[in-house]
């Protein structure tokens, strides 16, 4: 019962399938924007509760902050940028009025507002009106919403016009207290990545020409995508004093002297869960890792005759109370049971393809032996993948079980994204011949084809050009530089010293 | 100490003066619209946890909507309305480009977007997606999220451009059924007033002229602000088949047959931050109700000498853990220890202005003798507002107390409101005469000035009119109707049978 596109075989569209049959998001009326569905928008609420806590565990306070940035805010930033040209939502009216029977924009604004794409510009006159003095920092705060960026393909998750994130924004006494903010997030990022999405990520800066505009370094974390794609997964700004020169945040300091601020950003968004499709589903769908799962268990009862129903019902009942006292990951277990009037294969089809990681079937048999019927998600299609088990062991091991699909997850893409990080391409030859091949999926316990080169970058200006001739770019500076020198693998230049990681990327 | 404006000297001064100096919220440069602080935030976000549990609780799903509307999902609903004209944000245009120096709106939209002022309109058609046969039936969504409305006069949490809120919409086979969901989430929104945020609500319908544009019946949850004012807390609205047929959601009945569904919607928003201010808050600042407090317990060190430090913090060390333990309402409990460098006693009124419930001092002396220095917000500036505990009494009595605060601020808020709804004026002499006053502080234990009024009215068409002209209205038909005549206090018809609350409202 695999979806109508594998990965072998249409990539692109197997992704779109299997966002489709696990109903977690869809196109919208609104162009370019998306319906995050029951199953998606589940799956981005156990993300935000899981980050939220780090967030909050390292003194950061959420506010909000206005979603409209007056267009003002923007001309500084256009006046050194050449040819400055964003894809923006620009509001230009604030009424709507009937003429000759049509409607239309009315009241046109003073000064039209840009929709956020991202809050620096608004934040930073906020920081400005807190603070004063060394004693007013450092401040340390984040906002979950909505950001808008006008997409021209725009693609479920991964590229929308509108998505959900959350921007943490501090400012700082220090450049070193800045830094080492802008890196402890980094390391939040890795950790929410690789330890609650089962995403193995590589961790570094990004090179000049990648930057966010305005910042004095980017770090970044990056995965890899079964068809050996790059997806940037996070960003973590340290900003100098760029932004607090430009919205003038400036504080006097210890030595009564005034001086401006050392700000940082950072954000991670819905796209996160493009990577977790990406990094997990299969031919048959999603495969959801269990502590962001919105039901780790989903309990179907198979019932041919009405009259077994009561006793049933009745059987999973008692289960289900000897379920919610196990807590896998330390947390209250999520169960499902879903008693919807549909046939039981047709709910069992449903929820492998949403990838929810345990299925129980139980029938009046397993009621009369006191079994369940066990299926887990990673293993559908093998011996372990359906078994029949005694009732009173599966509740003793549900909590091992989860934890150990959650383990399995991540070791197997953790193994996909070693085995496809070629270190052996040491000329600009063997480079170029390399990503001449168009990518496509990699099968896992193969060779991989076209993913990541991690190797020697002369860092000279032109790279830029360079890498978009070749259609790919450079991920990351990986924080483990190997110090040694070696043919620059982009320009062919002798004695380049810096490691990169090399990929096409989303 | 108390605030710049009190209540009896000018009203809508004090209300600024409490959400400035507890540092909940504040004007941004984004014209009409709020930066939400991190301590209204933490508000918005407890009040979003109880009642999102409570949604969930009743199998509703969380999903996420887009926020832009194409312009032509209005065209239809203008067209049924005489001049028609509604204060929204228009976005025409998807790009910024620099034109002769000038930062510029680029790139116009083919259709403007809207963005949401509410979502009936795009969600219902998602719905029509969604919804085939009543097997798909009902659909029980919500969102949290942000909206916008061109408020001409802004004010913090009652009225900004840009606002946070829930929105539940749902689709169902029958009338009964969505009329039954209707209901069923007013009487949430009551719980939510009452037992939740400690601010009592009359429950009730809308007139006519009132409700929500669509709707066949909206209902609604009324509060009385401290200056006798009414808060609209919360509405929820039957809209029959009218969004279903303009939006296409229809279904095959159990008989085979085509019908359309039955819809509902129902919201709250950051509103009712504003409504818990004017409820709860003094002439000293804020007072927050312990269930939604950020913090309930604020623990301040009182150190003089540096050699008291080390002593004091571990004694305070040792208090966070046992205070850990207990569970206020069954939850976790929520403590602070503020260990700024800033004087205690300007710690003492930051968090009194704040509203904390529970502030403890501690110093050297209460270390020596195992107390701690307590302070309720609710009884400050009496002798029981303050006074010296044992420290094991007070971990052991933490619950109760906080559970008292709650109880016993509803219950003065209760009697506020029944004092101050009056139900002796029964001719319309004496209501214009009643009306004739301007509104003021009601001071709890004297008589009221201007309030709610309870009496008859004729339910005739040019009742918005005279309303208008007397500047009050209606506020809602209440749920329990005496089922008397009288006069109209309105028209002064007689043999009015509709009883009625008339008051000023926000």
């Amino acid at each position: 019962m695999t979806l109508k596109n594998t990965r072998a075989g249409n990539y692109p569209e197997w992704y779109q399938n299997v966002v489709a049959e696990a109903d977690m998001a869809e196109n919208s009326s609104s162009p370019g924007c998306m319906v995050i569905k029951p199953w998606g928008y589940g799956i981005w609420e156990r993300i935000r509760d899981v980050f939220d806590e780090r967030i909050k565990s390292t003194d950061h306070e959420n506010c909000y902050f206005p979603m409209f940035i007056p267009l003002s805010f923007f001309q500084k930033e256009a006046e050194h940028v050449d040819g400055f040209a964003k894809e923006m939502a620009v509001v230009t009216h604030s009424r709507l009025s009937m003429k000759d029977g049509k409607l239309t924009p009315d009241s046109e604004l003073d000064e039209p507002l840009i929709v956020r794409p991202t809050s620096e510009a608004i934040i930073a006159d906020s920081f400005s009106k807190w603070v004063k003095s060394y004693r007013d920092l450092p401040v340390l705060v984040n906002q979950w919403a909505n950001v808008v960026r006008w997409e021209m393909r725009p693609r479920l998750f991964l590229r929308t016009r509108e998505f959900l994130w959350q921007e943490g924004h501090t400012a700082h006494s220090s450049a070193q207290e800045a830094e080492e903010e802008t890196k402890r997030m980094l390391e939040a990022y890795r950790e929410l990545c690789e330890e609650t999405l089962a995403m193995p990520v590589i961790c570094g800066r990004k090179p000049e020409h990648e930057k966010f505009p305005g910042a004095v370094d980017t770090y970044c974390v990056e995965a890899m995508m079964q068809d050996g794609k790059a997806l940037q997964a996070g960003t973590s700004h340290f900003l100098g004093q760029n932004f607090a020169k430009s919205a003038n945040i400036s504080f006097v300091n210890k030595n009564n002297q005034p001086e401006f601020a050392y700000t940082t950003s950072w954000g991670v968004s819905t796209r996160l869960i493009g990577g977790v499709i990406m990094t997990h589903a299969d031919d048959e769908g999603m495969v959801v890792p269990p502590k962001i799962a919105p039901y780790q268990v989903v309990i179907i009862p198979v019932i041919k005759n009405d009259s077994d129903e009561e006793n049933v019902m009745s059987y999973i009942k008692g289960l289900q109370a000897e379920l919610l006292a196990q807590k896998p990951f330390g947390e209250k277990i999520r169960i499902k049971l879903d008693k919807r009037d549909r046939k039981s294969v047709d709910k069992f089809w449903e929820w492998t393809r949403k990838g929810a990681p345990i299925i129980l079937e139980i029938g009046p048999r397993d009621v009369a032996e006191n079994n369940v019927m066990l299926k887990e998600r990673i293993r559908l299609g093998t011996a372990e993948g359906k078994m029949v088990l005694n009732k009173d062991e599966f509740v003793k091991t549900v909590a091992q079980r989860l934890e150990n699909i959650q383990k399995e997850m991540f070791e197997k893409a953790k193994a996909r994204l070693e085995k496809n990080v070629r270190t052996d391409i040491k000329t600009q030859k063997d480079f170029q011949e390399y990503f001449s091949n168009s990518n496509s999926w990699i099968e896992d316990g193969k060779d991989g084809k076209v993913a990541f080169v991690r190797g020697k970058w002369s860092g000279d200006a032109n790279s830029e050009e360079l890498l978009k001739a070749m259609k790919i770019t450079i991920r990351c500076i990986p924080f483990d530089q190997s110090g040694t020198k070696g043919e620059c693998l982009l320009t062919g230049k002798a004695d380049a010293t810096i490691d990169v990681i090399y990929a096409r990327s989303y």
